[in-house]
C-alpha cells in the first residue's frame, strides 16, 4: 500500500470506529474523542513511539533528530457533533504517515514532532482553537474558566476528566517555548468550493484570515402593520437589512484577484417577530475576514459608518457589540515557496488561497514558521457528515504534503 | 354626569375589575371575559334589557323601534392578554350609552341592537373576528375545527364551557339573516399613530384594508463564512433582504395622499443561524394593505415578481406561501358623510383614514352599510398595557358617536 492509500485507509478506519449514521462524533473531551485517542496512540506505538500529553491535554509524538531544530505538524481529532471523516483527523493521520516514514528510517537530520491539539472546534464549550492557543501562550484563563456546555457542566469539570488541570494548562505554553520549533505544517481540507471550482485537488494557502465579529442591534419601534403608516415607522429590520447588503457591498469592493474578502451576516433575530407587526428591534451578526489587517480594519469602519447612515435613515438607533477580533496570520515566505515546489510536482500546479476558517495554524503562526497546504472539498461541505473530497485528492494531497514535510526538513537543517 | 364622562368611569370600572399589573386580561372564552360580559350584563340589566347569546357566543341587547328597521352597534369586550383598557370595551361601553339614551325616552322610531362580538382578537386560537364572522356567515367551520391554543385545548372544548356548540356556531348567520339590518357603526381607537400626528381627536375611518399574507421562503445554500468566496455563495438572507426593501419601496410607490398602502416584513426566520455560516434558508413574512383591491393585487404581484429577480440575482429560489387574503372594505358613503357631520360638530375638523387592522366592522361591511368611528391613539400603541388616549379626546369621540347613532336613527327612519 502507498503512504497516501494507507492515510485514507486509516481515516476511514478511524470514521468506522467513532461515527453514528448522523456523522463522525469525535466531540472534545468526551468518550468518542477519547477512544480516537486511544486509537492514534496505538497507531503511535505500532511505530515504537508515544505520544505524550501536554499541560492542555494536547497529545505530542516525537521522533528525535540528529539536531534538536523541531518541525511541528499538527492538526487535531476532535470534531463537531455530526462532523465529517476528514476535518482535522485528516492532518493528524497525514502527519503520523510522515512521521512513520522518518521513524523507520535513519536518524533525520531535524526533530520531529507530531501535535494533536486538543479541542480545535470549541463546539461543546464555544472556545475554539483551546489546545494550540495555551500552546502558544494566548489562551485567557478568565475567558474560559466560567464556560459551561449545554448540559450545564463547566469546562474545568470538563478538562479534569481528561486529567487536565484549567489551572495549569498554560504550563503547556512553557512546553512549548522549551521547543526548538522552527516550522509547523498543517494539511487539511478545504471546507470551501475554491479548489473545486478551480478543478484542482491541492492547494498552497497563504495564511488565514483576520475576523472582525460584532453583534448590531438596532432599536426602533414595534408597531401594528396594519396601522401605522410606513412614513411614520421605526422599522428595526429594513435597517439592518439594507446594512447588511451594504456590508456586502463594501467586502466586494474590497475583494482583488487572489485576495478576495468575506462578510458574513450568519444571525438574524427581530423582535417581536410576529406578522403583524413592525419589528422593533433587530440584531443582525457581522462576520467580516481579510488577509490585510489593514483592509479588514478599513472594512469594519466602513461597516459601522453604513450601519450608522442606514440607521438614521430609518430613524432607528444602532449599537454594535464586539464578539471576536483575530488578526490575520500570514504563512511564512519561505515555507510557501517549498510548499509551492511540492505541490507543483505532485499536481503540475500550485493554486494559492487563504484561508477563511481559522486552524490551529493561526496560532503557531505568530511563533513559528508556518504553511498549511490544503486539500479540496466536495461542493464545499464540512462539519457535516456529507463533507467529502475525492480519494484521488486526498493521495495527491498527502503526496505534497509528505514532499513538503521532506523539503521541510532538508531547509531547516541547511539553515544557518 | 355627562354621557361621555360616563362612558369613561364604566371603562376604569370594567379595567379596575378585569386587569393585573401586566394589563387587561379578558382573553375571549376565559374567566376574566365571562366576568367581563357579567359585568357588562348587570349595567344592561340596569335599563330594563337583557343581554341575549346568539348560537355563536355574541351578546345582542335590543331596543325595539317603531320600525323592524336595524341599527346595529357593536364592538368586542375581549382583548389580548395583558392588553390595554380600551380596545374593544369602548365600542361595546360607548354603544351601550347610546341604547340608555335610547332606551329611557320615547320609543325610538328605528330598533337598535348592540352586540358584543365574542373572540374578536383570536387571541387564544388564532382565529380573530370568530362571532362577526359567524354571524356574517364567513367563518368556515373546517378552518378552526382542528384549532388548539398553547395549553393543547381544543377549540371546541372551549366554545363548549361558555355554552357554544362549534358545529351549530352558523346558526348565528341565520339568526343574522332574520334581523332587518340597514346600518352597522362602531367606534373604536385608531391603535395606530395617525390621529395623533395631526393633532386630532377623533377621525372618520373609510374602511377597513384588505390583507395580503404570505410567507417567502428563500432557498440557497448554507456555508462556511470564511471559506466560501462571496460571488460563490447561494445567501437566502441578502436575497430576502433585498426583496424586502423592494417591496417597501413598492407601497411607497402605490401611496397617495388619503390613500396610503402599507406592508410589513415582521417575522425573519434564518437558518443555521450561527454567526459562521452564509444563511442557506431565509424566511420571511409580508403583510401587504391597501383599501383599494386593485392596488392591493398589483402591489402584490410587483412584490412575487421583485422576490423572483432578486432571487436569481443572488442565485437562490424562492417559493410563496399563501397565509389570509381578506378583501378590502369600504365604507358606506351615505354612512361616511353623517360620520363625517357628526365628526365635524364635535371636533370641528374631520380627518379621514383608513383602518389598517381589521375590526369586527370589516365582516358587517360586506353585509350592511356600515362605518366607524376613531379615537386616537397615544403613541399609536395598542396591544399592550400602555394603550391610552387622552380623556378629552374619548370624550369628544364619545360624542361624536353619539351624534351618528342619532343621524344614522334618523337617516335609517327616512328611508324610503
Amino acid at each position: 500500500m502507498s503512504d497516501a492509500r494507507r492515510v485514507i485507509a486509516e481515516l476511514k478506519e478511524l470514521a468506522a470506529r467513532t461515527s453514528t449514521p448522523e456523522g463522525a462524533q469525535r466531540l472534545a473531551w468526551g468518550p468518542v474523542w477519547r477512544d480516537a485517542r486511544a486509537w492514534f496512540q496505538g497507531k503511535v506505538a505500532e511505530l515504537g513511539l508515544r505520544a505524550e500529553p501536554d499541560a492542555a491535554g494536547n497529545l505530542w509524538v516525537t521522533v528525535p533528530g540528529d539536531s534538536a531544530r523541531t518541525i511541528i505538524m499538527g492538526s487535531h481529532l476532535d470534531c463537531v457533533p455530526n462532523g465529517g471523516w476528514l476535518d482535522g483527523c485528516f492532518g493528524v493521520v497525514a502527519a503520523l504517515e510522515a512521521l512513520r516514514s522518518h521513524a523507520r528510517g535513519k536518524k533525520p537530520p531535524v526533530t520531529l514532532k507530531l501535535v494533536d491539539w486538543a479541542d480545535e472546534e470549541g463546539a461543546r464549550f464555544g472556545r475554539s482553537l483551546f489546545g494550540s492557543a495555551a500552546a502558544a501562550g494566548t489562551l485567557q484563563l478568565e475567558d474560559v474558566r466560567g464556560l459551561k456546555d449545554r448540559h450545564g457542566t463547566a469546562l474545568p469539570d470538563a478538562l479534569r476528566e481528561n486529567g487536565v488541570d484549567l489551572e495549569r494548562v498554560l504550563d503547556a505554553h512553557t512546553q512549548f517555548k522549551a521547543i526548538d520549533a522552527r516550522a509547523y505544517l498543517e494539511v487539511h481540507i478545504e471546507q470551501g468550493p475554491v479548489l473545486e471550482s478551480l478543478g484542482k485537488s491541492t492547494g498552497v494557502v497563504i495564511g488565514t484570515f483576520g475576523v472582525e465579529r460584532h453583534m448590531m442591534r438596532f432599536t426602533g419601534q414595534a408597531a401594528h402593520s396594519g396601522s401605522t403608516p410606513i412614513p411614520m415607522r421605526r422599522d428595526a429590520f429594513l435597517a439592518a437589512a439594507a446594512t447588511a447588503l451594504e456590508c456586502r457591498q463594501i467586502a466586494l469592493r474590497h475583494s482583488k484577484p487572489g485576495a478576495g474578502v468575506v462578510c458574513t451576516v450568519g444571525v438574524v433575530n427581530v423582535e417581536p417577530r410576529v406578522v403583524t407587526a413592525v419589528p422593533g428591534v433587530c440584531e443582525i451578526s457581522l462576520d467580516q475576514r481579510a488577509l490585510d489587517a489593514e483592509v479588514l480594519a478599513v472594512m469594519n469602519r466602513e461597516a459601522r459608518a453604513a450601519s450608522e447612515r442606514l440607521a438614521r435613515e430609518n430613524n432607528v438607533t444602532v449599537e454594535w457589540r464586539h464578539l471576536l477580533r483575530i488578526a490575520p496570520r500570514p504563512f511564512d515566505p519561505a515555507l510557501l515557496r517549498l510548499c509551492e515546489q511540492s505541490v507543483q510536482e505532485v499536481t503540475g500546479e500550485a493554486p494559492r488561497l487563504p484561508s477563511g476558517p481559522l486552524h490551529d495554524a493561526s496560532e503557531m503562526a505568530a511563533r513559528v514558521p508556518t504553511v498549511m497546504v490544503f486539500s479540496s472539498s466536495t461542493r464545499g461541505l464540512s462539519h457535516c457528515k456529507e463533507e467529502d473530497t475525492p480519494e484521488e485528492h486526498l493521495e495527491r494531497t498527502t503526496r505534497a504534503f509528505l514532499g513538503l514535510v521532506d523539503r521541510t526538513v532538508a531547509h531547516v537543517a541547511a539553515a544557518p
